[in-house]
């Protein structure tokens, strides 16, 4: 969250976060934490003054100043945002009201998951939007389906259905828009008149691939295209790998469909598993390429939640949604996310006898480290007890609980 | 194991045995503790005197002897292992040196898994067999290869694949001989030029069902044919549930590859998990009923292990196989076997860095609860360690014990 001090939202914010996109891929790890200390517009200053604590951001920015001969970035950020108003499209940035929160949680990644997450997987600076929701609002209650671009027919199939199906229940579709499952899944919920999101590693005045844009412009009409790149961008390559945390972090949990080994949808997923997210993935045929990275993925996590279709899609993610949508949100933010996989964990202890913790992580679909942690709140909360070698709920009042916390 | 000081394994015992499993279905656990108590012909003297402890046994017997107005037990049991004889089919019993001793973990079931195993999964007292090679050893590098009647050509396919190549590696491949899985599984052992046994719910004179007669009189040339009824046993029913315990105890892990919701290879697969056998199922289409279990099994029990074919199949039991094809054994079987568990937790605690026990779990394809028992065993003999959150290898000797113990 940002420091309330600085001049947070003002067009000099906008416009020296735009800038410094420019000057440094989004998610680089030292920028993030420039502007965390210094807020965007000092950070933008220092970095034209060459006061850049950054080996490896120093030379980078260095390199796009061009030693001063370049365009001025403030200059050449103001321009881009005159540019994107004729297109349509608005700048979001972490002091707005429709700043989608969970992606805040990046900034966190590192403190969970030790050497295992890229320097460059930072919280995003701003978020360029084409579309007329409110762009938080939108993400609250969505799921991300990605998968492979070269899916097969039962991949096809698979995503269409869980898709359609969420978007028919109210859930926001969100995916990359590329060809192949991407695209099944934003068609699906374009087809069920529900909201779909595509996240892009380009700008969204030029969305990519261009044979998906007649998808795009509906996109554009009854969802939203949203990038980290300012309008006029190109899909560079590693762009997608540094978007695909955006996808992990904006939702409330991400379905693979299909997907090959070590591929871009299982990048996407190791984001989602750091961020200690509901990780659904759909099994196929052994024999299909396509579905090898599910496997591998299943194989190798015990925190992946093996999905056979849309029930259980909603049953991993539907507590969270529920919670997500209820009204208090702000400064609590910390304390309501801790509540929000309480819940679940207590949800899932079997209304008679007991269940291992291990059971539990299971069925919550949560990390067992997870589980334990919450398990200790709730057992110093009374909610649960240790009994019979396992965790069962209390003979009387936790239950009851229990029930007016589902209810609320 | 018997008591030596009974008269095991001699033709009154032999006779005995096969009167008790007349008088009560195999796996009965009153019974069973009665032959623990007294031996089998002491068993079978209480019980023709009436001297019953257990109210369901009794009744059941009593029933079985009609007031004594039909054949005396003893007589019958001499008349069929006559017929037997003639029919080329031999009686195993426990003292005997081809006895598969896996079986008797089945007496272990409710220690482990209170409250999930039925009464009636104790070990066999007898086991039937038609085939020339001797059945423990045949069993000893064996997998069980099962799932659906209704299998469907991918089923078929992937069965055949994994059990050709079993086969061909020396494994025995053991299966129920039904229609669909089971035969696609013997089949493709008989076609590896490989051992393949067949454990039937009726008499191995008359193997069940008659339309894959063909392939049992291959299996019984080159192959066991086995069942716990004597010769003349019709396939009742229940037989087929009380048989899949013998599958589960008797191989070195079971793989499933299509089983529909709540089936016999469902049903099968809860012994192997009891048991905390390698449990190993084959994912499929999330459009086919006959992939219904094994995604039920996945997502239910976080110790199956996902496995998309031969090599990790291989992986898996490949070396508990080496274990148990060692020459050492007799009296240190309990010890032997925590040192089997040890070895595979030993050998997937990664070479550089450190791993959680969950992860370690999913990689041994053990059970969570076991990983931890054994990771605390490891660490009180100094090989392994905690480092990092996670566990890890000392510094130094360890990593060369276990190059000598991988070796061997």
């Amino acid at each position: 969250v940002e420091d309330p001090t600085g001049p947070a939202g003002s067009d000099e914010d906008r416009a020296a976060r735009v800038a410094l996109t420019w000057l440094a891929e989004p998610g680089n790890r030292a920028m993030w934490s420039m502007v965390q200390e210094s807020d965007a517009p000092g950070t933008l200053d220092r970095l034209l003054h060459g006061d850049i604590p950054d080996d490896k951001l120093r030379s980078a920015v260095l390199a796009r100043l061009g030693g001063g001969r370049l365009v001025d970035p403030r200059r050449l950020a103001e321009a881009t945002m005159r540019r994107a108003k004729r297109l349509g499209a608005r700048i979001v940035v972490p002091s707005d009201a429709e700043w989608p929160r969970r992606v805040d949680e990046l900034a966190t990644l590192e403190l969970d998951a030790p050497g295992r997450i890229s320097q460059d997987a930072r919280p995003p600076l701003c978020i360029w939007v084409r579309g007329r929701w409110p762009l938080g609002e939108t993400l609250e209650r969505s799921v991300a389906v990605v998968g492979a671009r070269a899916a097969t027919s039962y991949g096809i199939q698979v995503t269409t259905e869980i898709a359609f199906g969420l978007a028919d229940r109210g859930w926001t579709v969100v995916s990359g828009g590329a060809f192949g499952i991407d695209a099944a899944a934003h068609r699906a919920a374009l087809a069920a008149d529900g909201r779909t999101v595509a996240v892009l590693a380009c700008g969204v005045d030029r969305p990519y691939p261009s044979g998906n844009s007649s998808m795009f412009e509906k996109i554009a009409e009854t969802g939203l295209l949203i990038s980290e790149w300012p309008p006029g961008s190109e899909p560079l390559r590693h762009r997608f790998l540094v978007r695909n945390r955006v996808i992990a972090a904006a939702t409330a949990g991400t379905v693979v469909t299909e997907a090959a080994a070590r591929s871009g949808a299982t990048q996407t997923m190791s984001r989602v598993f750091a961020l200690q997210r509901p990780a659904m993935v759909v099994p196929g045929p052994v024999t299909s390429a396509m579905s090898v990275g599910c496997h591998e993925m299943l194989r190798s996590r015990p925190d992946a939640t093996l999905v056979t279709g849309l029930e259980q899609v909603l049953e991993t993610v539907g507590r969270m949604g529920e919670y997500y949508a209820e009204p208090a949100r702000g400064p609590e933010h910390q304390r309501d996310s801790l509540d929000e996989e309480s819940a679940l964990v207590l949800e899932v202890v079997p209304a008679a006898g007991s269940a291992a913790p291990e059971e539990l992580a299971a069925r919550a679909g949560l990390p067992l480290r997870t589980v334990l942690r919450r398990l200790s709140l709730l057992e110093l909360a009374g909610l649960v007890e240790r009994r019979d070698g396992g965790i069962a709920l209390p003979p009387f009042g936790a239950a009851a609980d229990r029930g007016t916390e589902t209810a609320g």
